[in-house]
């Protein structure tokens, strides 16, 4: 089979993203990238870096050692290493557009974006919460942010909200629409043919029968109970202080939190370098980098490629996985 | 010195918690401990689990292998090991009420607890929240909950509340009492001179600078910067996906969440077995184990007696700390 074809968003041109990207590209690899960015933006990082870098046409990339394709997004100012320019957002969301009608119209079989600085996107005058959430109004989908790392993936049913707005957030209609997009993808994506998926409740002690709130019985147990009649493996609602005990956490192959920081501690805790960031439910496998733009680091070398190469490993094993399932 | 003395209640009769007791006393301890309980559980413990028991009065306890000093404390109905009985129920709360007593008056340097039921005892016509809700009552104090292991020491501004609620009980007031009730234990108990406390937002992100939630510039800020004002060594707010991280938890003293299932997943991953919840703001140290009754498992010789173990020691620990430092 031909090697998978990805496309690679470095981010933030002020940050690590395109330094990162130079550090992926030093090793060869079976699967193909194509940085959406601006050449000049990348050579500058492999010269602040001292690492080698040949940039080549998409149609010419052959996943050697210190090659990389390049898809032109110029940038309309020279970035300055830790001080991210508004003047870029334009660029920075092109290459996100211009990637993502790439993967839809099949020329890439996945996306791997590194880290976008948001107050420079909305400083720049573009509306912009999350690229998670601009994938998902492109591609006109519902969709499911997941992190994962070696130990364990978490899915959300809630992402960037208030905690005060969360609990009015936890539908049936949500709940539901995380369980089904997050089976399908540990399906598809992990192939896990009946995957086990653990459901925290929202309360602490998961409601404690009705004693520390009533959501796990009104909202939770009874999307539970309907998607257990058509076969799905769902255990709980759990406790969350409990549910991620090592011993029990071999049991699941994934667990679906009610919001952000009842699922991440334990995630970023247990294996930070290694995290990736998976958006469930696109037409195309899209993983992300599970950290920021770092801004105090850019330009410096000092930055941890790991999980971009996790992300772009992880991108290219799920689009494999996809083709060979089509 | 004479060896510390402490009060121990093994908690509901029909869970693992006479069995633990029992495992407790036999290994030699240079502290001295009373069981608050009736001496015929204890003993149908130590049968069940074919370990040597010697009961002896509080005055004669040597800390000798096998050996347990008695306070009795009588059950009404026969336990039976998995069944709780609310019969028993004003036993259970006699037993801690007497201990917690005995603690105040100055005969005990610290209260070490099993864990106990919660519906056996509200379904025995007592009303009942919790332990630490109860001692809180008993002395007129106002506590913190604090849960620990050898990786990091967890406290909560707000602890069994359901996750609607937690919001609106985010006050200044809350904030700094936890905050002051936290730094003081980390000074006098664990004999930390100037104890550095890393403090969690309230919303993901720690709010993003207001897009995410304005409790940490309404609430949280203000007094963290009061207290600093004091000379308190605080940390954040901070967002609590990577406040956890091992690199940075290496620099904290103790970790404030906000909230239960923000704060106590990373802590119970990170080690369950050796953890131990301390009740922070009573006029004696307190100390229980980290989990429930595990009813499956009373009898069998099965429950794993170390958090209780490192209850008790955390308890003679702290209790001789508070003596010198008096």
């Amino acid at each position: 089979m031909d090697p998978v074809r990805l496309a690679l968003v470095p981010g933030e041109p002020a940050g690590v993203g395109p330094e990162l990207c130079v550090r992926l590209a030093q090793a060869p690899r079976d699967y193909r990238l194509t940085a959406f960015a601006d050449p000049r933006s990348l050579l500058a990082a492999a010269r602040a870096l001292a690492l080698p870098l040949t940039l080549v046409d998409p149609d010419r990339a052959t996943g050697r050692a210190g090659e990389l394709a390049v898809q032109e997004v110029a940038n309309v100012a020279t970035p300055a290493f830790g001080t991210p320019d508004p003047h870029n957002a334009g660029a920075v969301i092109d290459a996100l557009r211009l990637a993502a009608e790439g993967c839809l119209r099949g020329d890439f079989a996945g996306l791997v974006t590194g880290p976008v600085h948001k107050a420079a996107i909305n400083d720049g005058g573009i509306a912009y919460t999350g690229t998670t959430e601009l994938l998902a109004a492109h591609a006109g989908r519902d969709v499911v942010m997941m992190l994962a790392n070696d130990i364990v993936r978490v899915a959300l049913v809630t992402t960037h909200l208030p905690l005060r707005a969360v609990a009015d957030a936890i539908t049936p209609v949500a709940v539901e629409r995380t369980l089904r997009i997050t089976h399908a993808a540990l399906h598809r994506d992990f192939g896990i043919v009946d995957p086990v998926i653990a459901v925290l409740g929202l309360n602490p002690h998961a409601g404690e029968a009705g004693h520390l709130g009533h959501e796990e019985i009104q909202v939770i147990e009874p999307v539970l109970a309907a998607l257990r009649e058509e076969g799905m493996q769902l255990v709980g609602p759990l406790p969350a202080d409990t549910a991620f005990l090592p011993g029990k956490l071999r049991g699941f192959d994934a667990v679906v939190a009610m919001y952000h920081d009842q699922g991440l501690p334990v995630l970023k805790y247990s294996g930070f370098e290694r995290a990736v960031n998976l958006t469930l439910g696109l037409p195309y496998p899209r993983v992300a980098v599970d950290h920021g733009t770092a801004l105090d680091l850019a330009g410096k070398g000092l930055a941890d490629p790991s999980s971009l190469i996790a992300a772009a490993e992880t991108c290219a094993r799920i689009a494999t996985a996809r083709r060979r399932g089509a």
